[in-house]
């Protein structure tokens, strides 16, 4: 692996994609994840690489919306436990949901992988001092988060072949989905269910992006953090009335004035 | 491989997707290449997915020059000889210049896959119809353009390692050279050694993109197809100034621009 100093202006970046390339050789990704993540890099590179004001308003009625929820989880794909595994975890334990691993390319391989990696991360994470906010014994509420996805025993309505494929404990009875990085022909399937999508994605054109309940414009792991501060401050409130579209074209405004100063670091 | 209908919007940029997947299965591809790849299929769709007005002004002045360069080289890594190595094969021809293999993360193994992978390309280029407004024969044509790169014999000086190997006959000894796709490092060093520079990259805001004599910001087969047609009309000439900044400012303008409006077909 490369050493990237400390000063790169794009050293959070350049860290992410080597954590994407290492999961691609330990085959926990599917050949479209790598460019996937090329695409999020650009996408990320035109809002600046940092969460934007209208992506925290939406981090803000996400954690509220979670907080409220029955029966949510947090729904994670290969890209996501690479990226932001620990982050995910964090947000499961101080919402008491389980996090199910659904891969739109499935294989038992890799489930079985990122489930592994996720336990890896779940010793780190419950070794870690409680987040400040949180009320409660850390260690042991890690611990309790439920990993699912090894065994899936439900099938999303409206999907065909393996991507249906989920856990009737997660997905199965969820009415609120925190669901990052996800493929726009289930993004939709899970609306039609009447569930509340909460979608993370950079691209604010995708499909995904449209069809959510609430669409965070943001790197994965950045909102994730975000979430889990809003989450644990009590004056984080949701919003009475939520207007996706606000927030998604917001993004796109802050991409095009971005674009046009261009006083970015290069890529 | 999945069968893409024809009637999907962006069928062309899935199509190009698969050739790098397939190409990073053959061994041909550095771990980074679908990860540029997936950057470019972003910068290309904040585009539009079309060769944009500017873009054309840079394809007419890189023909000019390079129907008046003195010993020019086209040099091509893994993406470009996997997107368009019959494009880049086309311009050799009519061109009358030199291809060389040339990779940031030389390998012998990557450089003989597509060295092999474009003597395959050949023949198909070899029994295609001459193109509009070629005079001469064809086939003996395509088929005396020199591919090099598999015997390294010089060095680009400015930089260290494999990334600096080169040929003497191709890169050497240009004065001018067509480099889709280029990293900013040697594209900087290309430029300190006085050569003609003409990049084709998506991203206006990249190093190689500022630093380069002409930057193409187009889709690397689009841009060699728009090359060709220019290189084969009398009527396109070059431009008595050039201004390159002047199509980077309009490339950032025309992404703002359709970012703003939106109403592209979905990601």
């Amino acid at each position: 692996m490369v050493e990237i100093p400390d000063s790169h202006p794009r050293k959070r970046s350049l860290l992410s994609r080597q954590k994407i390339v290492e999961g691609s050789h330990r085959g926990l990704l599917a050949d479209s994840a790598m460019i996937a993540h090329g695409r999020g890099e650009a996408f990320d590179y035109m809002l600046g690489e940092r969460t934007t004001d209208s992506a925290r308003l939406a981090i803000r009625e996400s954690a509220s919306r979670l907080r409220a929820a029955n029966n949510p989880v947090i729904s994670v794909n290969g890209n996501t436990v690479l990226l932001a595994g620990k982050g995910a975890l964090r947000l499961a334990a101080v919402i008491g949901c389980p996090i199910e691993v659904n891969l739109y390319y499935r294989t038992p391989e890799r489930v079985a992988g990122l489930l592994s990696l996720l336990e890896d991360q779940r010793k780190a994470v419950a070794e870690e001092e409680a987040p400040i906010g949180f009320e409660g014994e850390w260690l042991g509420t890690v611990n309790a988060v439920t990993l699912l996805g090894g065994s899936p025993d439900f099938r999303i309505q409206g999907l065909e072949g393996p991507r249906s494929h989920c856990t009737e404990k997660g997905i199965g009875v969820a009415e609120t989905i925190l669901v990052p990085l996800e493929d726009g022909d289930r993004c939709e399937a899970l609306v039609n269910l009447d569930k509340e999508v909460i979608v993370i994605d950079l691209n604010p054109l995708s499909r995904s992006s449209k069809m959510a309940t609430v669409t965070i414009v943001d790197e994965v792991s950045r909102a994730f953090d975000g979430i889990l501060a809003a989450l644990l401050d009590p004056d984080e409130m949701g919003y009475d009335e939520w207007d996706n579209d606000f927030v998604l074209k917001e993004a796109l405004r802050e991409m095009s004035s971005l674009v046009s100063d261009s006083s970015t670091p290069t890529l």
